[in-house]
């Protein structure tokens, strides 16, 4: 049994934190939407208040939020966890930031005496509530021994990729190949149906060579459909996307897939689909095109 | 048992032969180069020494030659199989090509009395061999209907998409969707080497999650060991992008990551890696990034 | 004075058959639709209904046609100029077409015993009009020679830059710069204005500087004002932009701004925007980036 | 006559200076390598070793340094512009940098009781050497038209294109519109090359037309000649380029061919060809095309 505040009960994080809870830890959950706390609390966990609350006798403090800005708010923020922890806790932060925010972070716990693991996670609203999770640690190899009952109660694939940033670079990869696959049996979807070939005996052939994917067995009914509630966010992909293209940048890297496929999910959330499924980009190959549906 | 002529012994032919002698039928081959028939001779098979001799009593004729022009040659050149073959044959064409020359070549098939089917693989020499290929086909439901026993004895994923060119249109998908994911993998793997990331478990990880496919499945120790014999070539793919980019346009679509692919790809074949496997695309990405090694 | 046949009027041929006339030769005019040939009557010269008639006594046989099918149609098809007119006449093709073609009818030309001279222009309707048009010719030095006192009637910078169809290939990188160079501008025009800059103030120093130009000079007010009446239209463009990218694939070579402005440009047509000037490009920044008024 | 500090004397600040000091003013230079002094103390003016000995009594204080870190140290850095100038002075920032750090420093500023403009120029070194330097500036009115007199010393087309910030954005749009027109006429000479078209005259008809630019007229020879030397540095623009797509990113804008030429100007930075002039941007088609010069 493990003492384990847990920050961000969204989409993501409340059903891990209920799978904690339920694995017999302790779990103390806090959102800054209060009721987002119910079903850790219908599972037998305690919703506090604030963080200074969630981490106090906390052995472990699991992060879960959306972006960069957050993430050094709940962590270095005035009465965050670097204030009001306790010296010696487990920082696991399954939030998907920028790899070097995560460095300069994981520089500052160690100087105020914590250990901080950088866990983000691919699998998405369906993982987070089956527990099979993808999660790429980068960290101390003895904090991921540490932390890798829990990662087993929330994740199926759990790596320990490297040391501190090390899950955020591949998390980063992980999207980029996501969005570029989309893109490509988007472009695929659209020109098949051009042509007037059956889309399901067409993406069931793909399905069983070489084409074949994740993207294209979870995504196809959603484009065949063009029902692209989330899911996984476009504005979330275009938040990735700019940590990917600037990373690879500061690398000196050239990473034209990339680039061009950041465009275009910039392009999807300029164009107000910001909060539909990343397989939305769909839409920006008929808006291209001159084929989208105008009422959609 | 059925009498089958099959014209076109390579890397893909070859093999596709011996199984259709080895499943208990009458198989003539021909290939401008007589050596290539020895495996279907090992196997029970005859070697033949025109397309004239192949047909000649054949039910069913098997195609399997590079590109458009070949296919052509193939059926509608002198003493070819419009020429010579008896009327009511079915001609099976598993070449990749042009889905309007498949519909032109169909045409004129059918005022000759002979019945056409499209049927690109997906799959490579491994698929060949193991008889695990996708086949995508186009034609007449009952022609399929004909040869599906064929097909199972050489392929796994057998799907009928649609009339005469869809098997082509499919097939030109197939090739979008790999070679972009290819370029995605390609780009995440350069990307993480430069941030120092362990490439096994990093992509384990990716693997295991929405990231997942059969590129980074097949093609990831080629990546990662710079090994790039083929496998499916690169000029081959170069063919086949030029085939999606033309039919793209023709439509009036637009398909930026299709575009940029079939950049990226004429561009590893000018800088002489058309004979290599279709991954080492990476090296366009190293190209591109100033990390190419020279001695490669 | 030279009896010249011209063939097409439309809204550059007919100012340039006026302009021959007016020079002081006898022109013979033919379009397909007869009240094309008004002003160049009201100029003096000579409507006629048919090719034949038109090349008939004529010593130059002027044609200027949208595409590559219609200037086969008007020199190789039924009743067209190698069949009707005289052995030795010189043939001026102003249209712009493929360079493989050019070469085709040069060679079928000469053949028949005609001399054929590519000379596509640039400039638009009021280089036309105003007699302007920068010339690029391909054929042998002595038809060039030739021809220049008729090119110095229509146009200002005339250049022989090489043998048949080096008139088109020059007219074909001529179309790369002129939409990529409007691209740039384009996007420039949104970025300013997305920042408040006044756009007039703005354009002036940028046209003073290294990002001066021609498509600024002539462009910027149709950009400021949202105004895209042709001028040049898109539907053209996307025609040259096809040449382009076809030449630069067969002669084995990347071109990744050709390739990416070929795909936006067929995307302002495939959005119903074929008609309008090419600086409309602006139009597809702003379908990317959201901003496109839906009423325009 | 004006009591002048020019802090940063390099290709382009030297001359700058020089041409203020031999128009009546009084100015005082100080660059960390004192050498590069040396021009303007041959014209009369004052080296001095620090930015505190420059600024003391200087109504004016001109800035040119590469990029927004130099000018940050400079201005408000330890013994800097802030600490040690005299209230009231009017900053001259003719570095090429951040919209948003012009900003921040206008900002700052203000608040010491300093008035500031950005001005960064085009033109470059030719430019900065004969006083026909392009300058875009932003700030206020009437410091706009107090330091207008000196802009009218260095350069000739100066225009005040709005508030703080305003002078960088033009200056983006300006590197925008000069990389992507480069990088056009690059894929122009190596398209026209591969078809054994004459670069001379083709270029000159290309000149005169709506393919025209100054970037073709100071360019084409460079590109001709395959000489690279500087003019503008590729390492300059890569800096320029990254401003302008963070900036595009932040504004919500999708600007594809922006985005191209950043990755363009990337790939030549990364393989070693920072120093060379932006035109070398032709060697990025050579190498894609695999015919570029291994021994250049």
């Amino acid at each position: 049994m493990t003492n384990i505040a847990f920050i961000g009960l969204g989409i993501m994080g409340s059903p891990m934190a209920v799978h904690l809870q339920n694995a017999g830890h302790a779990v103390k959950g806090f959102d800054r939407s209060p009721a987002q706390a119910q079903p850790l609390v219908d599972a037998g966990g305690r919703a506090v208040t604030s963080i200074a609350d969630a981490v106090r006798g906390a052995d472990v403090i699991a992060v879960m939020v959306p972006d960069s800005p957050h993430v050094q708010e709940v962590l270095a923020g005035e009465k965050g966890v670097f204030e009001t922890a306790e010296p010696g806790a487990l920082i696991i932060d399954f939030s998907s930031i920028r790899p070097d925010v995560t460095q300069e972070l994981a520089k500052q716990a160690a100087e105020r005496g914590f250990r901080l693991l950088d866990a983000p996670v691919s699998g998405g609203e369906p993982g987070a509530v089956n527990a099979t999770l993808s999660i790429m640690v980068g960290g101390a190899a003895e904090d991921f021994a540490t932390a890798k009952p829990l990662f087993d109660t929330v994740g199926k694939t759990i790596v320990h990729v490297g040391t501190n940033g090390a899950g955020q670079t591949v998390k980063a990869a992980n999207q980029l190949i996501v969005a570029t696959n989309i893109q490509a049996v988007a472009e695929a979807v659209v020109f098949l149906e051009a042509y007037g070939v059956e889309l399901g005996p067409a993406l069931d052939v793909l399905g069983g060579g070489l084409a074949g994917s994740a993207v294209l067995n979870q995504k196809r009914d959603k484009m065949i459909n063009r029902e692209f509630a989330p899911g996984f966010r476009i504005d979330l992909h275009h938040k990735d996307m700019g940590i990917f293209t600037t990373a690879a940048r500061e690398a000196g890297l050239v990473t034209p897939a990339g680039s061009l496929i950041a465009q275009l999910v910039a392009s999807a959330r300029a164009n107000g689909d910001g909060h539909l499924d990343h397989s939305a980009l769909l839409r920006g190959v008929e808006r291209l095109s001159g084929s989208l549906d105008k009422e959609n």
